[in-house]
């Protein structure tokens, strides 16, 4: 079975050398130097104590690709590079299926238009560093969540499975997203703002008390279910991944740009849309794209 | 003319340093250990690239102190160690004035409980940086305003006035405290959360926002006069204090206490009394809080 990877960030070199154990592998990089660099030596994939070298074919993406010979493409870029994304979807065939593994929501408006009979959405619960081009450190074992969006089904992904890079079918993929969401928009926008480890949101009284606030506005956008499970759901996340940086304080710690616009973002045009007023969430939002444009991190 | 500072912080070495041009002051200390110091060596005076020595008599501040021969005490404390100052303020003369320079408005009620006829209240609003026990570094030049709180106006502050010290008399303690608090609740939260001098509150056009929306709130709670007038006045302050680091911000950088009690918990008090939503201002007290107790500056 041959898989497309698009996207050569910490997400995108896990997925690859996972996957790489159960079917030939090609990683697509923006870059040209990345995907020489994998190419000629493999990803070297770090769990704890463990070190491997993974062998994996690496392409830079280019409009003439054609996508032919794949069964699956995996999108592992970030959410606000879906866009620049879907001119190379476009052109693949239809009989291909694409997994998207993005957080947010915005990208399933963006999966509508492709002409690819099966899509599904996936989440992805692991802790992932990129250390250099062809070297990630997964840092944190969870699993990836995948429902089908459209199509017939065709994959099957317990084929990939593994003790430490485990898949599960999940049935309603709104669901499954909302649940990511949330827990992103808590955990990731609050530890940036604070600059503390994800473990602290819930064990310092104070910040708990900003976190249930931000839970409660995003509960009155989203009204969601079962409130009880979500926040639940929210502090078992900050449990098991306690010493974590979360990506968002990473993003802000190395000077890049955040996913707060398809993480928080989408709650306030949610918000917009049902006319529910979020102050704090507006706040938070503002406070994430200042520190983003002040890049005052360890000043 | 004999005066009294309680307070060996920033502006307790400040005021003492300057108003010793004018009169014989002591300070008085918590530590034993800055009272010799001070009493030894004199205040060193820093301001750009002069430095001058002042002499200074200096006390520890006991219990059977009873504060006589002096015309006047300035208590120069921080807003949250105003309680334990009150018993020795209780035991001077009733004759003696009283100069109270905090932040906040909480002091007010208890200055209301004590024996002296006369009391000001005043706003410093000079940037003043401590480095080490009889050491202060005047990093801002400002004014400090004075106003009558009760009592005869017995002593004209004009007296102690200089080109770099210069203080002005205001006949509305209320306005005058209100304006420095607006002013202290956007900018000093804020900075201190967003790590930031306090130029970038105003330059940083989403920190701009997040910083209207906590005066709005403020507005709705103080009921303000004239709103633009006070928003205003912050970004006066913001432009002229660019550079600095407001106190709050080097509070949590040493990992001290801060005054958000004293300054958005007042606003808080008077929020629930009146039944005003602040969940802003709740959010970013909080914060402020729980930056306190994790002390993750630096991390």
């Amino acid at each position: 079975m041959k898989i497309a990877v698009i996207g050569g960030g910490a997400i995108g070199l896990l997925v690859s050398a996972y996957l790489a154990d159960h079917a030939q592998v090609t990683l697509y990089t923006r870059r040209k130097e990345q995907a020489d660099q994998v190419r000629e030596h493999g990803i070297t994939l770090k769990r704890k104590k463990n070190v491997k070298k993974v062998k994996v074919d690496a392409k830079v993406l280019r409009l003439d690709e054609a996508f032919v010979h794949y069964e699956l493409i995996v999108v592992a870029v970030k959410q606000y590079s879906i866009k620049d994304i879907i001119p190379y979807l476009m052109k693949a065939p239809k009989h291909t299926s694409v997994l998207f593994l993005q957080n947010g929501m915005s990208h399933v408006t963006l999966a509508k238009r492709l002409p690819q009979r099966t899509i599904y959405l996936g989440v992805v619960e692991h802790g992932a560093m990129k250390e250099t081009d062809d070297v990630v450190t997964h840092s944190g074992v969870g699993i990836t969540r995948v429902a089908l969006f459209k199509g017939g089904d065709l994959i099957s992904f317990q084929r990939f499975h593994s003790d430490v890079f485990a898949f599960m079918q999940e049935n309603d993929w709104y669901e499954m997203l909302i649940q990511k969401l949330v827990v992103n928009a808590v955990i990731n926008p609050l530890t940036a703002l604070y600059r503390v480890n994800n473990g602290e949101i819930i064990h310092n009284s104070y910040f708990y008390k900003t976190a249930k606030a931000v839970f409660n506005e995003l509960h009155a956008v989203l009204r969601l279910k079962d409130p009880t499970a979500y926040w639940n759901r929210v502090v078992d996340v900050c449990e098991k991944t306690a010493q974590n940086h979360s990506s968002m304080r990473k993003d802000l710690q190395q000077q890049r740009k955040t996913e707060v616009e398809s993480i928080l973002g989408y709650i306030l045009e949610e918000a917009a849309k049902r006319q529910i007023n979020t102050p704090i969430i507006h706040f938070v939002y503002n406070g994430i794209l200042g520190l983003e444009d002040s890049g005052s991190e360890g000043r």
